[in-house]
């Protein structure tokens, strides 16, 4: 199974990021690929949809010279791909309009939702989007740095920064306040002890008659399994047993790692959490199968198959009730 | 399976730790456990050798008129538990030896390496100092707003840190930057496509003959299967297809989720990257089988019980080799 913006297509080339002449060369290479972001959006086009489902939106790409001006800005970049073109992201707080010129395309747009335009794109653009959004997000927000509060200075094609305090403590040594961030969350579809319903639900900020799986971040010091449990409990106040891992997202807004569990519970009364959820109710497994495949006309909607939390749940239908 | 540093004994109570009164209360209560850090490490007692294995340190605890005038300085606390007595860590810089006079114990002490002495704590003692070394560690190294700068003050019975600057972007909707961080890292045994050896690479700053699991940051928009074809390429130049899951650890040096796997060779060549690696071999199943049970004359040695890669390895030597 393949999750939405899991795709790799690019190498993340790691041995050659920090070289900084390598990175200056490709830099200006004629080949290189040139993704432009505005306020963490980048720049698309709508291409004809095709056949009314699925990808209908591309990502705008620049060659060096229609964007050496904002190399100029402290902008942000990223490299990738080995003999094959390298690619870069910048983000800028340029004027969107006048950025929107740059384009050949006149159907160009920064998309204004990343939870749902970003959706839109096909499976290879997606997974440049989750890794470029994701380090662009860092950068425009860990500008100083965290032990000492000086700037920073941004190293090895943005997978780091420096502090420029020649006294920090964070020069010494090798500590996570150089790299970017990467926040574990765990999502999780917890399964009725009968096998037949499952526990999904509700933000007030969701669609109506949409139900998700429950996810919370994993704190510090915890396992996958013993933070699905204690979510759970917090969100729902149903008990978790076993808890088996299915699969994962990156989801770059800003820098999630949804890691996709299934999870039995021992117990079934709901006791709803209001500061975070508005509605957490055992749907029967009839229910969720007639959602996801007749449609809109149905009590419960369930998230698009773009999240992880779509794909636990289709998972879990495909599974024989008989656990 | 439960791996070292996993055990949760104690309530997190994250719905209790925003409530100010409840915290402070909680402080002075008499009942209350207090554990004292110094550099991060706890102080800890030698016990006496139970058989001449296992654990034989435990934490010093304290109620709160030991340690109250510390609790008057910026000291980071960390609360747990239902009815039962909640339990706090303080971080202190304090003179070391001075600290030590507050313990009846003679014998007590601050464990000089983590990486080896944290690991001679009995199952449930870890998993308290798994939670509360990493959020320790945490205050100690992001006491700045990495947005703009200005100093944080600490929340929430220390699982958040909020600006103090007025006007920061970091105020306005929910940002990780307030709240601990915890890095994904997977950690991997690579099984050789016969399924009867296994890869194994060493450190330079690993103890002699010793040979563990690769292991590797995850990145920004990755998924755990990527990070462990990218790391186990990049370290070793071994091509990786099917990954699964086996079990994880939190790792609180400082703040890390290692991510164990078992992942399926579909290469055998080996090309040790020498930034990152010493040495990478295939080792025979019979070599490791009797490395870990015939001890220290072995020609390989593998890494201590408490390890997730320890019990990656057993994990491997308990399946049959027909895969
Ligand atoms: N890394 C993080 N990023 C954003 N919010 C966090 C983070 N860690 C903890 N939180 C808090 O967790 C809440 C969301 O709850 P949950 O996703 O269920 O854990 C947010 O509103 C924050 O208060
Ligand atoms: N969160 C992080 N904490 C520490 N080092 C990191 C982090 N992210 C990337 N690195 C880099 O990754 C190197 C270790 O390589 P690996 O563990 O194989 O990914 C370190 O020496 C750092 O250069
Ligand atoms: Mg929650
Ligand atoms: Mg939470
Ligand atoms: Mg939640
Ligand atoms: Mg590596
Ligand atoms: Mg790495
Ligand atoms: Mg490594
Ligand atoms: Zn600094
Ligand atoms: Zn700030």
């Amino acid at each position: 199974q393949e999750n939405y913006f899991s795709r790799e297509t690019l190498d993340r080339l790691s041995g050659k990021r920090s070289d900084a002449a390598w990175l200056e060369a490709k830099q200006r290479d004629p080949d290189t690929v040139y993704l432009l972001f505005s306020n963490l959006s980048p720049m698309a086009t709508v291409t004809k949809v095709n056949g009314g489902h699925g990808a209908d939106v591309k990502l705008c790409r620049f060659r060096y010279n229609a964007v050496k001006d904002l190399l100029q800005k402290p902008a942000t970049t990223e490299p990738d791909t080995p003999d094959a073109p390298v690619w870069f992201a910048i983000n800028t707080d340029e004027d969107a309009a006048e950025l929107l010129k740059r384009c050949e395309n006149s159907s160009c747009f920064f998309p204004k939702s990343p939870n749902r335009d970003l959706l839109r794109l096909d499976e290879e653009e997606a997974g440049v989007v989750a890794q470029a959004r994701s380090v662009l997000a860092w950068h425009d927000r860990y500008s100083f740095c965290p032990t000492c509060g000086s700037p920073t200075s941004l190293q090895e094609g943005g997978h780091k920064r420096t502090c420029l305090n020649p006294d920090c403590r964070s020069l010494k040594g090798v500590h996570n306040t150089c790299y970017p961030r990467v926040d574990p969350v765990v999502i999780m579809l917890v399964i009725h002890p009968d096998g037949n319903q499952c526990l999904l639900g509700r933000k007030s900020i969701f669609p109506a008659r949409m139900f998700s799986c429950l996810a919370g971040f994993v704190e510090p010091g915890e396992t996958i399994e013993e933070a699905v449990r204690r979510e759970v409990e917090e969100e729902s106040g149903v008990k978790v047993g076993p808890v088996q891992y299915v699969s994962c997202q990156p989801w770059p807004m800003p820098s999630s790692l949804m890691i996709g569990c299934h999870a039995i519970a021992t117990s079934t009364d709901i006791k709803v959490d209001e500061n975070e959820i508005e509605d957490a109710q055992w749907f029967p497994r009839q229910q969720v199968v007639d959602s996801m495949f007749r449609g809109a006309q149905q009590t419960l909607v369930v998230p698009p198959r773009q999240t992880i939390a779509h794909q636990l749940i289709r998972h879990w239908i495909g599974i024989n009730s008989n656990l």
